[in-house]
């Protein structure tokens, strides 16, 4: 070989395959969100969970970053996961609504078109991108992932309960019996329906492989995978190799079969020798649903759970793993929420944020350790009402109300003001001493309020024609 | 030098360094009992809580096995110590009683001199002991550590809250100024009271210095110490260095101290080289006190507090910690308690057990990760009351009643029944759907009642003189 043609060889390596592992390392890491359902703060081990073994997300907090005080940006699913998708409180456009609080099997709403995603944020980068999982941002073709900037999607259109057969018995009887022939929320590849009664029994095992094919299939394209679990939401179901498995009963076993999920994921990630290419969080969608009983999980020491603007219905697990970027074991104290996760993830991959008024912050400096982050307050919203405001410490609770069972809110005028920190349960109301932190956090909200325009919610309009069986659930 | 004599030499140094080493090691480990007053089960960040910092004890756990369900085995102070230094229910040795449910500053009795405690157990294979911090099982000079098999005693006979100054202010408000000059509960040294008036401010830091001392003067002589710190047990007081350093007010200030101190105690064991010679266990008396609010801790997801035999009252913090001997990090869900301390020790000393009826079973299996251990129930006492009784993951309430407040327990008949590994906050009562386990739990209790004699109360008797302030703490 002459010696020119050497060089040349050697030019084109560079430029080929070094280069692209140097802008893969850098400028352009791979992300991948794990999202549970309905997964409540007390429910892992590394959260206090007494008897719900949860090893590999364990694994993960200590490889990784544990958030202490992380947040859905909703206190049930179709508006937290808008935000989470948008990095935009649900209120600016369109997501939530005060009767009904999520997308139904026959709504016709979904997330607007104008609405700029992570995905599409992340596709206009280059990256391959793909939805596996529980959608619940509208089921028509024209709102499901391959629509918002998702290559592939396989999942449920919505929650796993949405649409009963029609001769499931009524009632609540149903959501105890482990009985997939109950129910028939369909699983969908693309925009098309590809199982009408799927077996969920395995979906959580079906998901993991989607995600899994993905991941390998990515060769050294830049990717982003979203990977939605349809659990622990009812009806619970888990695969043969987990069911009975866990002390804590069925809620246990489909806990610790998510987390074999995540330990999959993040082994797939090692032994294509991409774990530090990667970044993977994990969060659940809102607070445990705790109507639910034994299948409802636990929100630990906070204050109710799913439906509720406690810090029970929207403080969540969250855990951030990218092995050499993010340091280990660390515990992270400072607030965080999964409207953050657009604008950070812009930063990480070098896009521009979409021009709209984003409610997330850009949280590097907090993952790596290199500074604080500046956060005005943290609005609690239910449906399309301001419930509470976080500043600091300090929450104040305009009006209260539990989850669920109980139709109208209490307004609270002076409103209640807890301290987080010292009292994370949310027990003693301090208004009475803190008359300042109140007007502060009065002033807050009234800066927030200022940036909302009035947007028709897409959570009312409904198909003329009902299907076999209309959910009740929320 | 002669052949001869060099191997008089080496067989010399063989029996004396040599064997001497090899004793210790193996035979007779160290043990360290570090017992915190009315910390919760919730208070530590490696069982969950979300703003106290904890990175000693975090560590601690980490480098050697948390109990998820580790039990006082009562639900006040007296009881409980009295449990752990003997191993037995408190109700075998009148170390318990209905209405006075802990020892006053005017009692006259304490822990009956023929029971066998830790400290005499080991002093019996030549151990040094000492006892540094909170006593509570007797304030008169024949019932101080130094009549129950400690060397060495320094610390407080009663809680920091029961012998008020003469000039304090009545109610509560005194808990939650912070003035040191409105408690009185003297410091001892030996049997002699050395102090009157101690600065509570520094008393974590002062009992953390003479258990250094203590384990730093060890030389080869094995040793027991119990430090038996008086925080978090209202009223709060923190050193300098810690005054403010948490977010989570003086309630996270005191525990961070504690935490502080353990990291001391591990530090110096480490420095001393005698880290893989030491058994340290860390606990406490039983749960947090829920009505001095944001001066109380917390139970995490467990059900009431302090007082109580919901599990919160019982259920606390259980770390084990040696070096080469317990594997590292594991998260142990077997049950153990504070009475499994005694048998687990003399197994590990090699000494043989007292000849007295045991509650407490030798949790070496557990611990060294080589077997399972057989209980039959465990009891869960109020007073001389039997309240509950677990067995496996049940739990059965015969009687129920908080902690606090309420003058009489409800009868439950038929008995409440929850299975914790599934329901550990206590929520769902299944007693219909379970029959045959109460059953079971029924007759476990008969077997443990046909054990027990009845005795005299060691908790109602009162000194002749009044002292100047009378305490109305529990």
């Amino acid at each position: 070989m002459s010696r020119v043609l050497r060089w040349v060889l050697l030019l084109f390596l560079y430029s080929g395959v070094c280069g692209q592992c140097v802008v893969r390392a850098t400028d352009r890491p791979n992300f991948v969100i794990i999202y549970a359902d309905d997964l409540g703060y007390g429910d892992l081990s590394c959260y206090g969970h007494p008897s719900i073994r949860t090893p590999n997300l364990d694994r993960m907090a200590a490889e990784g970053m544990r958030f202490t005080e992380f947040y859905s940006a909703a206190e049930v699913c179709t508006p937290s996961r808008a935000a989470l998708m948008t990095g935009r409180y649900p209120v600016r456009n369109g997501m939530c609504h005060d009767r009904f609080r999520v997308l139904r099997n026959n709504s016709a709403g979904g997330l607007p078109k104008g609405e700029v995603t992570i995905a599409e944020l992340l596709r206009g980068a280059g990256y391959r991108t793909a939805a596996v999982g529980k959608w619940h941002l509208g089921h028509l073709p024209e709102h499901l992932p391959p629509q918002h900037g998702f290559d592939e999607y396989f999942g449920m259109p919505y929650s796993n309960d949405m649409l009963p057969a029609a001769d499931a018995p009524a009632g609540r009887g149903k959501f105890f019996v482990e009985q997939n022939d109950y129910w028939r929320t369909p699983l969908i590849r693309g925009t098309e329906v590809v199982e009408t009664a799927p077996d969920q029994r395995v979906l959580t095992r079906r998901y993991t492989e989607e995600a899994e094919r993905f991941i390998r299939e990515s060769g050294e394209q830049p990717f982003f995978l979203y990977l939605a679990h349809n659990f622990p939401h009812v009806p619970l179901f888990a695969s043969a190799e987990f069911r009975g498995r866990s002390a804590a009963g069925i809620y246990g076993d489909v806990v610790e079969e998510l987390d074999w999920s995540v330990g999959r994921i993040l082994d797939v990630l090692r032994s294509c020798g991409l774990a530090e290419k990667t970044m993977v969080v994990f969060s659940s969608d809102n607070g445990p649903w705790l109507i639910f009983d034994a299948h409802g999980g636990s929100a630990g020491l906070l204050r109710d759970g799913k439906g509720s603007t406690w810090e029970g219905g929207m403080r969540v697990p969250g855990i951030v793993w990218w092995p050499g970027r993010i340091p280990a074991g660390v515990i992270q104290r400072e607030p965080a929420c999964t409207m953050d996760l657009l604008p950070t993830i812009a930063g990480f991959s070098g896009q521009p944020l979409p021009e709209v008024v984003l409610d997330g912050c850009d949280i590097a400096p907090l993952l790596l350790g290199t500074g604080s982050v500046e956060r005005d307050a943290y609005m609690y919203y239910r449906g399309t009402t301001l419930y509470a405001c976080r500043r600091g410490s300090w929450k104040a609770h305009f009006l209260t109300q539990t989850g669920y069972g109980v139709p109208e809110p209490e307004r609270q005028d002076p409103p209640q003001l807890y301290e987080l920190r010292v009292d994370p349960g949310e027990r003693w109301n301090v208004a009475k001493e803190h008359p300042e932190v109140l007007a502060e956090i009065q002033a807050a909200v009234e800066r927030h309020r200022a940036t909302v325009q009035p947007v028709e919610s897409q959570l009312e309009a409904a198909l003329p024609v009902q299907p076999a069986a209309e959910s009740k659930s929320r």
